[in-house]
């Protein structure tokens, strides 16, 4: 029996700026090469909310937003192999087209040294499908198209994403909490493991204690970094960043006469091995570079900055030794390694819960929003009728 | 018998902007931790150039410019151990302080990851000696103390360096063609080998064809590169460059409405595995940043830009994993390892005799000068009497 549609519960973008709207929509059948997933729960991340503000060029509406979330996979389309109805998944907005029956995989895939599949990137950066060049979903009043967005559209009772998109996790594993490896966890934990390649001993610097810096603590912490200096110009965050690893807290209003990244030189004898801007500042990003050490000193850009606004440095900083790098969902191949992310959870390897700070109802996602925006939570989870 | 004052000729840059000045210079002995070396070859590079020119905000004068030489020790300082006279020597601009008798190595030198020693650059920056924080030359005439440059003045019949920054090689080597590897040749090659590690079957973009663009050529196709990319707005050298192992040339003003480093993109179906900017022009580093591919393209800036200026990008070039670096002296540890690469001159694996393009007698080096300005040689090497 084929798939049918199905009409179901979402929160709807319908403009720039203004809160989102909950409403019935109807999501179509997974075409070729595509996963029909029940989300059971999706956590907010900031650039969901830095899309719905309009800043975001590539920004589309009305659009149902949402792409950090766990679900189970309710229909599959034509040709798919690699995911079965009833698989416990977590959705990646990063596709990875790695060991997929009959599908050969794109250049970057077979490339050892990035994540960044290319398989789908041209459909889902405009919210559409690959198959028919359309979207899934639509307005059950009036049966307006409601674009998709970064390929996983989670904040909807039911979504439609490429198989490409589909990590098959442990079932075991409570998708209340690995929904959060869909995006920033994973990007801060990887962004020291496979970009940086942090080793024991290094010293590190985390500019901004959200959720990603925190993570960018934790796995620093876990590979036994000597010192790792958390920086906010909210001291209120410092108290949870000691608990994730951080060795020092540093908050730039102390210092107004100086910029930070000379006071971390002054701190660290010359600068740090590694630091990471997990904020999207130009300014901090800078900031971040300049405070690594001459000679040998890695930056990571993490945070994604507003449209169009550009970084800058003197050269020299660079010729002196600097590093200047970026990371996209940490440099997992995402498919094939958010599973294992899944079993260290499991396995007790790794911090999860600490990172949900607030529990709510879908239908709850503007309050949701109004916490995000206030910087009162790290995660706030939100789990759909089941 | 102590060392004692020699009178010599040397030219004097005296100010900003104006020729050079061969006068009678009184060049004292070398003090504890120097060696005293009679100059028998000097080049040319830009970087003499720009500081002549008054843009070097840290140019000093009167100065002793000229840091790409050859030459003999004359006499040794107290403790000095690691060089004796009559050696056949390289004085390095960049030190190196490992492996000498009785010194501690400074944490760059130790360090894996950089070339960029520290031991004297405190005094070399500020155109004096460590010892007594003095210089050791003085005009004859009326004994104005003139000001050392990047710690070699080289533009003298006879210098006083530290010892830290001698390299000892096989006198059996010409110097009227290894001074060449006490900087531009040796900072292409190392940039290819060292900071990128390019290799076998990379695509290699090459910005500016002169010495130090020319040496990365070279490098590149020993690795074996398949392609390599010489780009440049005097086409008068793409001949030169194909002769160095260029496989394609291109020159900007044949596309005067598309970015260069968008051409480049499309000519390598997506962008180039590494690129270098070796000239020193900010928009040019932009370009070759962007040129390079997504997911996993490098960049590294070699030339040097004039005072303040900063380089730009949108961060998103970072995040989708291009990585961007910078490259002093190639990586290269300078007296450890500029032994090694004039044994690879010796042993005929490399070229060098190719990258001289002009022999004149050190008197004119005004005319040696404008033959660089006016972009008609790789490098000039100017002989002293002997």
């Amino acid at each position: 029996m084929s798939p049918s549609e199905i009409t179901c519960k979402a929160a709807l973008a319908t403009a720039p700026n203004v809160p989102l709207e909950i409403c019935d929509v109807i999501v179509s059948p997974p075409q070729k090469g595509e996963v029909r997933i029940k989300i059971t729960h999706t956590a907010l991340c900031h650039t969901d909310s830095y899309t719905l503000s309009g800043q975001d060029p590539e920004g589309l509406f009305p659009a149902i937003l949402g792409h950090e979330a766990a679900g189970i996979v309710e229909s599959v389309g034509e040709g798919v192999t690699s995911c079965k109805v009833g698989d416990s998944v977590i959705p990646c907005y990063q596709a990875c087209c790695l060991n997929i029956e009959n599908v050969q995989p794109c250049k970057f895939c077979v490339h050892p040294k990035t994540n960044l599949c290319q398989a789908v990137r041209q459909w889902t950066g405009c919210g559409i499908m690959k198959a028919d060049e359309k979207t899934r979903f639509r307005k059950a009043s009036d049966d307006t198209p409601i674009f998709h967005f970064m390929g996983t559209s989670t904040f909807s009772e039911y979504t439609v994403v490429h198989e490409v998109a589909v990590a098959v996790v442990n079932p075991k594993a409570p998708r209340e909490k690995t929904c959060l490896l869909g995006c920033g966890v994973s990007t801060g934990w990887g962004a020291v493991y496979n970009t940086a390649k942090v080793e024991k001993g290094n010293t590190v610097a985390v500019f901004g204690l959200g959720a990603v810096g925190l993570a960018v603590i934790e796995a620093s912490r876990e590979v036994g970094a000597s010192r790792i200096l958390a920086i906010d110009t909210n001291p209120e965050k410092f108290e949870v960043a000691k608990k994730f690893g951080a060795t020092e807290c540093v908050n730039p209003k102390d210092f107004a006469n100086e910029k930070i990244q000379d006071v971390i030189v002054k701190m660290t004898d010359g600068g740090v091995d590694f630091s990471f801007e997990c904020i999207g500042n130009v300014d901090v990003m800078r900031a971040a570079l300049e405070c690594a050490h001459k000679g040998w000193g890695e930056s990571v850009i993490i945070g994604v900055a507003a449209g169009g606004k550009e970084i800058a440095t003197r050269p020299f900083q660079l010729v002196t030794g600097r590093v200047w790098r970026g990371t996209a969902f940490g440099g997992y191949k995402s498919r094939v390694e958010v599973p294992k992310l899944v079993e260290k959870y499991l396995a007790g390897k790794t911090m999860l819960d600490e990172y949900v700070t607030h529990q709510m109802k879908f239908e709850q996602i503007n309050d949701a929003f109004d916490l995000l925006h206030a910087g009162k939570c790290l995660r706030v989870v939100l789990s759909m009728d089941e």
